[in-house]
């Protein structure tokens, strides 16, 4: 049930407004420019009268106290246009809110440290053997990388994220199964939190793809999408009217653990004929001649050296499973955009196309739609580590306002 | 972002509150004590205050001012508990909001009114001849029986709600295509809404069993829920965080046309292998010697007669399909239940255990969840129905509080 705004009873937590005891209209309409500016960059007040539906002198005071908090500042635009005098531009200020963003992969670990705007201020990674990695060591590699990245930038974090491949329950971290990095059972949102002293959120590593393309990628203003991300397993994140879709526990978008093919390979999930099974990383070695573990950069340097012809002769079979399991997912999920990401942003557009093609044909869904577009990942190989930094900001975003 | 409540701006459409000009605030509070009569059932204003989280007085003035709209009435309670004066009733009064349902099936319709709280106050049907029924004849007899029906009640609707089995378009109840009725391009909102002269909603089916079973049934309560409808064909509705999920122009949910055997039969749909092809009535004919067009009467009796062991042999491939796909459900969807309906819930103890076992063992994300359970829709065949009519109070009951 709505409740009338009461006054003097906002959180004073953040920094930024000791004493201010703001009400919580006051507290919105910053926490909604705030968000704004974070989002979509740099404005003058007059859009952000126009965009956010709210008076100017709303807005003047609203900018008035983030630039007292030190969150904004407001300067002249770098290029005019027209004559006149120019209107000032609202700036975020990108080291006013920092957070950490941690992308934990098969193969490597990165992390960055990300500033209000989204800008990347700094960045750290190294490489992993896949699955003789002990979460122990790798948690505590994170926690001694960690200051030296803020030493560097000079920007400590007010918020860090974490992106696994994996079952994660949201509430806590807790990483139930992440099966390629063989991890099962990791307290990975409490191991972090206790040695950085600062709050940490983790989340499946699709679910946060989806969240950054969502937020700063090929999928902006969209409301229904899916996010696919295939690499050496596949998974998937759902955006749905607008929002993240969690499921129970948080659990959603294993879509690589689709059966498609019963009769297929056995999956280290136990069943038979998972998605993974015909469309990631190894499965895309086979197609192309290559063993089940080459690296990274050798499959893509194989996949961008294909003719087309080749492409499509050798992926064949590939981008028949490929199309299949995206037919179920559209079919199931009403996207109105499906995002390829990873190794499957990579994939030659013969295939892309028929992929792309053959959802339009075979989906009823996609028919209702006329039709549902499958397009390539914008933010590419970031986009995990990007929505880690987005899944942090939500939170530091809150603080930040009082 | 969220506005200030502004006197005066609330409409006053409703029967109701004619001069009233509430605001906002009051507005919602009528609505939610409303909504909470209307889904739970009578209870005391004691009960209100404590479950709606405001003070007495409060629910005392929306109490009087639903009661003088005729709303509501406050009695005795039958059954008294304990010594002393006891508490007064805060019963909704079923005539004074009236929705009309409509569930149109592949082999029948049926229709109802409904009442404030729930009650079916009166209803009608007829048998339809499978794929021969033309949508224009079908809505003409839809349009005669509607007053006949309320004439008889003598309780006129204030909206309708119309279950269809088929890829059905919110906004104005386009149906697209619902293929086992054989109709395409059918405008079923427009052609209801001009001849009852009333806000009509339609839906797609399973997405109404879902509503239903939410609101009324098996899944109260339920945060994260799929339901599961399986009559000739098969589709799914999906509660995720506690709301009905919609997908791109509300198509989510074809979960029937999920390919899980693609070597299987062709679909009407244009692929082959999809679940419906392996677990909806022609399937279940097939399984237990049956002709595939068997009456669902008939059907439904050699369900019941079987013995346990002759079930678990007769149906050992269709309970496979069904588990294999209900395995991909939960790890794309992650819902703590599974309801099914319809012929789904009449299947056998044995088949529904193994099913249940199957996605406990094989699903990684009921294993995360310790476990996603399955069980049988508790409204049996009126489950669309009564979504229908829950569906079109949503719209009702709104109006209702002015």
């Amino acid at each position: 049930m709505r409740q009338q705004p009461r006054p003097g009873t906002a959180g004073s937590s953040g920094p930024v407004t000791e004493g201010a005891r703001p009400d919580d209209a006051r507290r919105h309409n910053r926490a909604a420019v705030l968000r704004r500016l974070h989002v979509d960059g740099p404005c003058t007040r007059a859009v952000l009268t126009g965009e956010l539906g709210v008076n100017r002198s709303t807005i003047k005071a609203v900018v008035s106290d983030l630039t007292e908090s030190g969150l904004v500042s407001e300067r002249l635009p770098v290029r005019r246009s027209g004559a006149g005098r120019p209107s000032l531009l609202v700036v975020p200020s990108a080291a006013a809110a920092v957070v950490l963003a941690v992308d934990i992969r098969v193969d490597r670990v990165a992390m960055a440290l990300v500033g209000l705007g989204g800008q990347i201020l700094g960045r750290c990674g190294w490489r992993l053997r896949p699955g003789t990695e002990r979460p122990a060591e790798l948690l505590s590699r994170v926690l001694e990388e960690a200051p030296v990245l803020a030493t560097e930038v000079a920007a400590p974090p007010a918020g860090v994220g974490v992106s696994v491949p994996g079952v994660v329950r949201r509430a806590d971290g807790f990483v139930h199964e992440a099966p390629h990095l063989r991890w099962a059972a990791v307290p990975v949102g409490a191991r972090l939190s206790a040695g950085l002293r600062l709050p940490v959120q983790v989340a499946n590593d699709a679910e946060l793809g989806a969240l950054a393309e969502h937020t700063r990628g090929v999928a902006r203003g969209a409301d229904d999408v899916v996010f696919l991300a295939g690499d050496i397993g596949v998974g998937g994140g759902v955006i749905s009217g607008g929002t993240a879709l969690r499921g129970s526990g948080g659990y959603l978008g294993e879509l690589g653990h689709m059966v498609v093919r019963p009769d297929g390979r056995i999956c280290h999930c136990g069943c038979r004929g998972c998605w993974e099974t015909e469309v990631a990383a190894p499965a895309l070695c086979r197609a192309l001649g290559l063993p089940v573990d080459t690296a990274r950069g050798e499959l893509l340097a194989s996949l961008r050296e294909l003719a087309p012809d080749t492409a499509a002769r050798k992926l064949d079979e590939f981008t028949g499973w490929l199309a299949l399991g995206l037919v179920n997912v559209v079919n199931v999920l009403a996207p109105r955009l499906v995002v390829l990401g990873d190794l499957l942003a990579a994939l030659p557009d013969p295939v892309l196309d028929r992929v792309a093609a053959q959802v339009r044909e075979r989906s009823m869904v996609s028919r209702a739609l006329a039709h549902t577009e499958v397009v390539r990942s914008a933010l590419g190989r970031d986009a995990q580590l990007i929505g880690a930094g987005e899944l942090a900001f939500a939170q530091v975003l809150e603080s930040a306002v009082g």
